[in-house]
């Protein structure tokens, strides 16, 4: 059976102005490819609600699973959880049980629970909240869509709350092979071996250090056996 | 006038997989800043036909310019120019201004121009070459899509030959203010001054450190007065 799918949006001006390098991407990469999940697409669009909408359609009818990050603070650009809602076509209000999270933390910290703090209660209609450990106003999950926030420590800690719900496939295992030889020498039998294998996804990602041109070739694939007489070819034909 | 707007494409499995952290977005998204090109979206897809060939389309109608990065090296995974050459539904075969360069190149280096580097001068009908000051191998550009290398070194050469051939708009102005409150306790004046000023962009941009909440407020525009205004508006509502 293919593992399942996924898809990234990543919301915010920010990004795309160049101010902030995004790092959420990475991280969502690595743990689905650990989980047997594979990241097809990812895209990033600004604050603009018909751009987010017209991007949580597309992507939540194409994959399994769609992850979006950013976009859900108190402040007045923060759109994403109204853009949803209108992406699947539901209401949103203040719900109760994300109130409640809210009010019990800001009682502690002494902040006061004001309208713009509110917002961040706003939950599309039936949708499941996602845990934030880290600053407690909640995610949510609504269809194939889980909806994360932008803050690096926050994102990190919601992928967590929800990866163990997910279910995996197989994970993918991956070998990699070093050779100081320029890319053009490699690339003949290289795609002998990626046609002698086609179920092995074979990569070549070149590289330039002191002068000398080389590329790391990578297999992946969820078959150790498969994986490792692949690499016994590549070896044989370019030592170390 | 509207400054112009463009989109990238990032194509590439390592990106996705998680096993490279892409930083040629950063790049581009800070020198389409610079010039007064506004960046409105980007998309990463892995080394898949259909993907990328859907991408170009649906990219080089929306925006006035469209950048893309990786798959146009000699391995049996580089398909970038086949697919933008089918987006545009032109024929693509070795070109001898594309050779020429590439021969001059490995006369000198001492290796051999094989089929597989001779790959790397296979250019679209109608396209005109990018210059490549690092390793020699041109990028292309055809309609409004400029093709271009992934590996860093020579994505960030070919976007300096290509930037001063573009024409930009008004160079977008920022301004920023750091508050060390809750983004709570900002939001509600915040929105009143994005509504007084609906020329300017206004972000707020959260962080934790050191157990201290705050955000930096950051406002852009093109016209200075107005950013100095609003920013005056903000900075008497939260003082240093």
């Amino acid at each position: 059976m293919p593992n399942p799918t996924a898809a990234m949006l990543v919301i915010g001006d920010e990004i795309l102005s160049g101010r902030t390098r995004d790092s959420n991407m990475h991280h969502l990469a690595n743990e689905l490819t650990r989980v047997g999940i594979d990241l097809r697409e990812v895209r990033v669009v600004s604050d603009t609600a018909a751009d987010i909408i017209d991007a949580i359609r597309a992507l939540s009818v194409r994959h399994d699973h769609v992850f979006t990050s950013g976009g859900i603070g108190p402040t007045h650009d923060d759109i994403t959880a109204d853009c949803v809602a209108q992406a699947f076509n539901v209401g949103i209000d203040v719900r109760d049980d994300a109130r409640a999270l809210l009010a019990a933390h800001y009682a502690k910290t002494g902040a006061e629970l004001n309208a713009a703090r509110l917002r961040m209660a706003r939950i599309p209609d039936g949708a499941t909240l996602i845990d934030n450990p880290v600053s407690v106003a909640p995610g949510f999950k609504i269809g194939n869509v889980h909806v994360m926030a932008g803050v690096p420590s926050v994102f990190t800690a919601m992928v967590a709350s929800v990866l163990p719900t997910l279910t995996g496939g197989a994970p993918l295992l991956s070998q990699t092979w070093r050779i100081n030889r320029g890319e053009g020498d490699i690339a003949g039998p290289l795609a002998q071996i990626a046609t002698d294998y086609p179920d092995l996804s074979i990569g070549s990602y070149p590289f330039q250090k002191d002068g000398i041109y080389g590329a790391n070739i990578v297999m992946r694939g969820t078959d150790t056996a498969r994986l490792d007489a692949a690499m016994a070819v590549l070896q044989g034909l370019f030592p170390a």
